[in-house]
């Protein structure tokens, strides 16, 4: 067992994602090799993330004396257009080809099952209203996963989004870079023949 | 060291795609466990193989005493498509979702450097020769694997093919079954949103 | 579906030890790829196989006109010791370090549950007999894997052996090389500690 | 590109032990999702390390009001032992087992090139004093992996203790649970067959 202080860090550093009890105590002993200042510099940074606010129209996260943020308040950028990401970090990945000009909207999850309290946990309701407050919005791009996960939601996620009479789309599908004909699933060949072009 | 025999049948099993010299040793002590009658078996169904034929129009194997392989000689296929791949097993996998209507060819491999010799050994004036004794072809599907080999053969093959005045198209690009945003290239993601639908 | 020729030796190909469809399939093709005289060759050296003897003594493979085996001949091997091990491919990894000089038997598997039906597979009889008509072996090494079945079967074979009065030994357990103490489980840590020199 | 705030304490995390920049991103999101007083509770444990005390004697780290740690102070532990191991984890994992009942010695790391500047970052010469000091030491016990830096070291280290004239042992060496013979190196299967009994 180790001493209170390291067990109490390391049961907080356990919660961490993807962190098991043996890299949350290597996490714990690279700290106690750190001088003070460096424990100092690393608190700070904790604190300042309590200065990042969740944008009330995309759920992406910002810092600044904005309401909005910056994507949100961007004049250039194409309003006709919201693409649904599960998280933030998916919105970073479609940022970072630079092809994308349209909005956002971070669901905040998936489900699998379609359960009621799982559904509610995602922004459903925050979505449907997003879309009648804005009417110049002409395609709603549901660009979540490709997992069971993923395409349950998006199923769902239509049959509540049709009444708004809105171009509903998902990512295309097909073989990704470094795929092979001979591993693709039957569904990702279909797919690949389909959109040929 | 295992004696002559058993050294010797090793050394031709390692040379099995994907063998080792491990796995070809656990070969050989499987067949010294096999009975008189299933080694005959065996013999016998290599020995079969000699039977096997490579059609001469699209290069797949096929038994019988036809000249051609059974899709090639099928009158109802769609005469209007010809579909490149690259081994065998490829068209097993396109043919199992019973999808594509059209026929085949065998190219017999992928080139990364186009180096001369290599390109040499794909059955490229095969290919060229097929479509041009079959004006019927409308559309050539270059279904080669998205890797940097499979890509750098199909743009050749489009070089190549171009003056034959035909729709030259490549399998669909986009997400595959299962996979994330998260860890998609970003030529796939681009892939993915240009073939929304 | 591939001809039936293909279908059948890929069937053959599948019982191979760790072999599946697929890798089966990428067999034959290979096979297919070659020209007669290699056919040929891969049949004459299965043929071979046959000619391939089990040891009545020890029970490992080998060739020639003799009765036994050549180590069960050598007159320079160490009467005393007998190493027990589970199958072939483990005799030829000790022999390799070119440090154990006495004499072996191949005990043909392992048991997990210490069903009957499963111990009657191994020779445990015919190493009882082996013991018993060589009362010049002095102790037993039994060389069984330290994994759960290997450890059962052992645990066994000791009780098996006792009344024969021999010294019966087990590999020495502690960290393999490149092992680390951080994922080294609680046994093999403690063996480690005990058998420290 | 993240904000400000964000980008900083990735980069912080990313100095973390094994974590990558995608990884310190979840991190990242994952305190953004945390509520305040959930953060304050991870600062005061974070502050809370720098409570941990470093043993002058063996080099683990302590709480409390002592002057030495726990295992130093305990009167019931083995006077006559001392193991030296890599780092504190190591001593974790040896504890674990509750069978080693002497003091520790945390090296501080291993070295493979036996360089000057990294021999001098290894605590050395406060493992001579340790053993100069304490005379009741008969066994030192060379807990280090059996891995190349770590026999390197232990290596060096029997070299610089040997004119104390203690007994010198390092773990022992064998297969590991879970082992087999077959993918076993030829210096593990020696080990086994040296220290079988």
């Amino acid at each position: 067992m180790y001493s209170s202080s390291v067990e109490n860090l390391i049961k907080l550093f356990s919660k961490f994602p993807t962190i098991g009890h043996r890299t949350a105590a290597r996490f714990v002993f690279y700290l106690i090799s750190l001088n003070n200042q460096e424990i100092e510099e690393l608190i700070k940074a904790i604190e300042d993330i309590k200065k990042v606010k969740i944008c009330p129209l995309c759920f992406n996260h910002f810092e600044g004396e904005k309401e909005l943020c910056e994507i949100c308040t961007n004049p250039s950028r194409d309003k006709s257009l919201i693409c649904v990401i599960e998280k933030e970090t998916d919105l970073e990945s479609i940022e970072k080809i630079k092809k994308y000009r349209g909005f956002y909207f971070v669901l905040g999850g998936t489900v699998s099952m379609l359960k009621k309290d799982d559904i509610n946990k995602l922004r459903i309701k925050e979505l449907e209203q997003r879309i009648k407050n804005h009417p110049e919005i002409q395609e709603i791009i549901l660009a979540l996963n490709p997992t069971t996960e993923g395409e349950a939601t998006s199923l769902y996620l239509e049959r509540i989004l049709k009444p708004l009479n809105k171009k509903i789309t998902r990512l295309g599908r097909g073989l990704s870079t470094g795929g092979e004909l001979e591993y693709a699933d039957e569904q990702t060949l279909r797919d690949a023949l389909d959109g040929r072009k």
